[in-house]
């Protein structure tokens, strides 16, 4: 108000209530529902890392996004939450598979963090720096993942600069870590989308 | 698709195309027209850290957020986007300020990464953990930082796990740092939202 300069345009937009800047929108892909549903119950940790990998895999089968699945479960097993990394469509950085999980569920469970309930994260690949920063914010209690860093930086995704004690640092936070759950199984699907054909895109891709 | 088990009410739901998970949306205050606007020029690096001060202060004293601003400028100092912090409102965790600037100009650039173009990322605070980790994706060239880490968890915010030597990591990937730019006014706008009221929130805070 007044500490700013401003372009006559500008006023003259605003003047008629114009909307200048867009939204974001992150809407999953219409086949999410062929493949998972709100409540449904994986009872195994097995069983829900598997679906994180049948959401990567989903996903770059279906062009709709890179070859990352995550998903939130309350103490039961049962699905909160899926996301799957929607990066290139969605012209967002920050549309990551687990971003994309953590808010949705938070979408349902109406508040960022989830630390009044019991959750859990599962990740088809370990998280990037940047989604390894948001796992605290979450309030979740434990971090499931399949595929390694290695597996994910052997196709030429890059993971970020993240602690090289990270699973230590979550579990200081009281964040419990379960790492290499089906590591093969989901290596095999970071193969499988360069095999496919899939493109490889990071923050310096121009 | 045959992968996993399915309740039947699930079947129910998507046979009549049932969308059952919701959507995010992550929409500017209307107030944000009336402190900047789309290709605004803001010269001076001092300017560019006014406005994202005065983004910060704005949210809070509007009440639609926490007391956090950023933006994204091209190599002029032209603003291409805007953002504050709407984690408690928009019940997302990844809503941070700085997530939210550059999610909102790829949705002006049209792509998740602004390497093509020099751009340059300008926050009220230095970036947490999760935003630190995301600067890289966006391509940006530049990091501008007002109040220090310590100036938020003094007043009880947290910044997460971030490298000791996060900028001099960041320099390695190329991208420019400059922190303390009008330090003790970022500070003093962390110090006045707590003054008036203003809710410390966490990852752990049920």
């Amino acid at each position: 108000m007044g500490l700013l300069p401003r372009s006559a345009a500008g006023v003259l937009q605003r003047s008629v209530g114009f909307v200048t800047f867009p939204s974001i929108e992150i809407a999953l892909p219409s086949w999410i529902g062929d493949v998972c549903e709100p409540g449904q119950t994986f009872a195994t940790v097995e069983e829900r890392v598997d679906l994180t990998l049948a959401l990567a895999r989903s996903n770059f089968e279906h062009e709709t996004g890179g070859p990352f699945g995550s998903a939130v479960f309350d103490n039961d097993g049962r699905l909160i939450a899926p996301g799957v990394n929607m990066v290139v469509p969605n012209n967002f950085a920050g549309a990551h598979a687990e971003i994309v999980a953590m808010g949705i569920a938070g979408q349902i469970l109406g508040n960022f963090t989830f630390a009044e309930h019991w959750t859990e994260i599962v990740a088809s690949t370990e998280p990037c720096a940047m989604c390894l920063g948001a796992i605290p914010w979450s309030g979740v209690k434990r971090l499931v993942c399949s595929a390694r860093d290695e597996d994910a930086s052997a196709i030429g995704f890059e993971e970020g600069d993240k602690p090289a004690d990270w699973g230590d640092k979550l579990k200081t936070r009281g964040i419990e870590v379960l790492r290499d759950v089906k590591r093969d199984d989901g290596a095999r699907v970071l193969v499988d989308y360069v095999t496919a054909g899939g493109v490889i895109y990071n923050g310096d891709t121009a």
